[in-house]
């Protein structure tokens, strides 16, 4: 029954890297917790870099600013 | 003050259809759970195939070995 | 893979509050939506009144004023 | 560490109102709880009136009923 | 309708402190997005430190290194 | 940026083990999307038997019929 939410910025992933997150996160359950593989669920969400704070800015000012 | 979250593979479901959830549920959480009907809020999400995890591969992965 | 979150004030369900909630949720996303029974997914949350914020109020400081 | 999500209804917020969140939301945890600026992470979803539900009616719903 | 999920380290906050940041967070919703005072949820969670991660190292580890 | 939160039935894992899971999924966040690991945040749930669904029973009810 475990059920993972991994939210992060964008771009969005691609196909092969959301395949490879869900493959990996799913063995660390496994292996680290002894969970039942099948029953392991991954959400993978992306945000756009506007709609993301971090230190009281958002993602796409701080990267506006690293410029 | 429920808050409902659903998160689920697509195809968006139709407009009828999240009408018709968001009936079902809470008329659950009134009967079954005495809340306040009018309090009842429900948060629905739909995710691409390639966004989704089971058993260690994503949703994408196992439509297409299904095919 | 359907995944539903609920959350919500205590006082916590009984164990078959939870079972009927459990049973009824995933019989409206069968129903409804057509998903794969075994796949639905429940959490349910209880939280402290003073813990959940309504109209800028906690639920507890709302109970209080409605005694 | 702090971790915020805000969900709401469309329209998406412009980017200054998502900046003035941030900013906003920031200020409280640093000021009301003592939390470090630079850990506090903000996500900001925006949801179509027909995803939420508010009293067994989609939001859509009862926009149309207001009219 | 829109809804807020605090998640942070403990302490616990005060009654108080919680009642304060339901009290801002409401008013920022209000005065930043012109949301409606009586539809704003908030839902404060706090963990452990041994149960948040940061930087590949949980809270807790952290903590102990610092002293 | 990126949040990671983990849910799962009890009981609860050791602090070796809630150690373990996010220094190799915080790895996983760096090898596989190359996300910055100073800014990945996770937060790990465990929740009774009784408080999870699926396949439209608890898990207690299932952990009590596989005896």
């Amino acid at each position: 029954m475990p059920f993972i939410n991994v939210k992060m910025a964008g771009p969005e992933p691609t196909k092969e890297q959301k395949q490879k997150l869900v493959e990996e996160m799913t063995d660390t359950m496994v292996r680290v917790l002894g969970k039942n593989r099948e029953r392991v669920q991954i959400y993978i969400e992306t945000y756009d870099a506007s709609s993301i704070g971090s230190g009281g800015k958002t993602l796409e000012e701080i990267r506006k600013e690293q410029k």
